[in-house]
């Protein structure tokens, strides 16, 4: 099922209409959900939209609270998200580290009490259609084991990177899990083995398994020790910066998970080099790998969704409409 | 074979000074090197030290070139390494960014046409000893198959974070491979298997066999197609932010690699937290994690050997004594 751009996002906005969101906040939060609908990335759009209004009601997430700035020390800002939408939190911080590198060519944002950012690629092809390169990332509830235990103590921790490109940026968006446990449920409902271990079973032995993974509680990060180690320093220098939370701090489950911590940091490139020179050098460097970079797939779709109506979940996009038309 | 910390630094200072390199140069290069080495790994310590001599021979790496900076933006700089010692390029990097995060907060220097830096910790402990948390790269020949290929097209790129804490710094050293050559070449003389799988074997099966491995020339990324993107990531920011050569631009071959791309970023931590709140929250996160931390081991590794000796690669230090005493 497929519908068009606007039906989605002008249904969302309605829907968050009905919490109390400010009407400009709430024509924005549609926006970046549909966006991320549009760029054939549901599982953190319109998917997530049934989570986000349930935490809306039971005041996990504050509609009303504004993100502030706390404190400044040249181009890094301490923030604190009060609690309020992930997503608008998250894209304020953004733009804030971006104006932060127009004066010194960096700028640092450290927001903490934030919530669920949704899709973090949004932030970088936020900073990317500014101009910028981008780092961003957040901690999350523990949902990992560290490499060497076997119970969840670190998050996942999504990192993305964006460099600004003519003819569509270059944007990666990767959790430290090897897989989600959206991913291992995907692949197990379609009787799937994972192309690459994912994880271990209760014997603790590697497998493909999906189901024997989730009956474990033990999917791998990726690179195994590597990935354990970075998911480490993303949450601590997350917590170190802002002041907010670490992993181990966070309450655990889906819809329990707030006062995250989250970094954004932008690099105004175009103070050192002309856009021509940039798109130049990434595309010298996209033609020699011969493979799908980072934010390929993300232009096809988005193209094609537009043109043919993006597809939505039936269940997730019914319980859209009905929010909307309470 | 285990020499006193002193004996190792002088023996390789001796050896520096007779390539031309200046007296203060030399001696810094050296503690450098012996610190690697100290810190238990010699892989990027002493057993590198017969390469860089041989790169300073043949004219690849030259003695007589300084860093120099070519632009500002703010708390960005661009330098150019001037094809010299990449240790010492990479240190005065890191100290230059250092120097601006005092500033503006956070710093970043671009170095590009630079060399090896040896081992990336190194910038890391140099960052976390002036009170900087430090995210710092470099990009290297191809060296490995992106995902989708089973040519090598991207590099390893070691990424570095580090944390500063009282009672010993937390550093992250990793580089994009799951295992280095260096590392299946130990497995395979010891008649061992990898723990996990590292690579294709040449008929495309996933192995952990390591000669299997080596023969294909086909290690695996981290996180597969994860580690693969993020490789890619890492040296399009470095070549685009230094304005120098990406991966496919850098000769191939462990002797020949030269002119490659760096970043430095510090952040004054400090401004934001004092160090005794700083150090709270990281052993607030370590304590929770009951697993061993990025560069726990390495603070072991060094009190040991400073106590009893550095281990020591019989023949590279040969090498040296040789090279010390012409």
């Amino acid at each position: 099922m497929r519908v068009a751009y606007h039906e989605l996002s002008d249904t969302l906005r309605r829907a968050l209409l009905t919490t109390g969101l400010e009407p400009d906040r709430a024509a924005l939060c549609a926006r970046l959900i549909a966006d991320s609908t549009r760029d054939g990335v549901p599982s953190h759009g319109l998917n997530l939209f049934p989570r986000l209004m349930t935490m809306i009601r039971s005041g996990v997430v504050d509609v009303r609270a504004r993100a502030a700035r706390v404190s400044v020390s040249g181009a890094v800002e301490r923030w604190d998200g009060c609690g309020g939408v992930g997503t608008l939190n998250a894209h304020e911080a953004m733009g804030a580290a971006i104006e932060r590198s127009r004066e010194h060519g960096i700028g640092c944002v450290a927001l903490a009490n934030t919530n669920h950012w949704m899709r973090g690629g949004t932030y970088g092809w936020q900073a990317a259609d500014a101009g910028a390169i981008a780092v961003c990332w957040t901690n999350t509830f523990p949902n990992l084991p560290p490499w060497g235990a076997d119970a969840p103590r670190i998050g996942n921790n999504p990192l993305v990177i964006a460099v600004p490109r003519a003819g569509g940026h270059v944007v990666l968006d990767m959790a430290m899990s090897q897989f989600s446990y959206g991913a291992l449920a995907a692949y197990r409902s379609r009787g799937e083995t994972l192309p690459v271990p994912g994880g271990f079973d209760r014997t603790g032995q590697l497998t493909r398994d999906p189901a024997a993974i989730e009956a474990s509680g033990r999917p791998l990060p990726i690179g195994y020790w590597k990935g354990s180690g970075l998911s480490i320093m993303l949450d601590m220098v997350a917590a170190v910066l802002s002041g907010g939370r670490a992993t181990h701090e966070v309450p655990a489950g889906p819809e329990e998970e707030t006062g995250v911590s989250q970094v954004f940091v932008a690099i105004d490139v175009e103070s050192l080099a002309n856009h021509d020179q940039v798109t130049r050098v990434v595309d010298a460097i996209l033609a020699d790998l011969q493979v799908r970079y980072p934010g390929r797939r993300t232009i096809d779709d988005r193209a094609r969704n537009l043109e043919q109506g993006i597809p939505v979940d039936p269940s997730a996009w019914r319980f859209a409409q009905t929010c909307a038309s309470p």
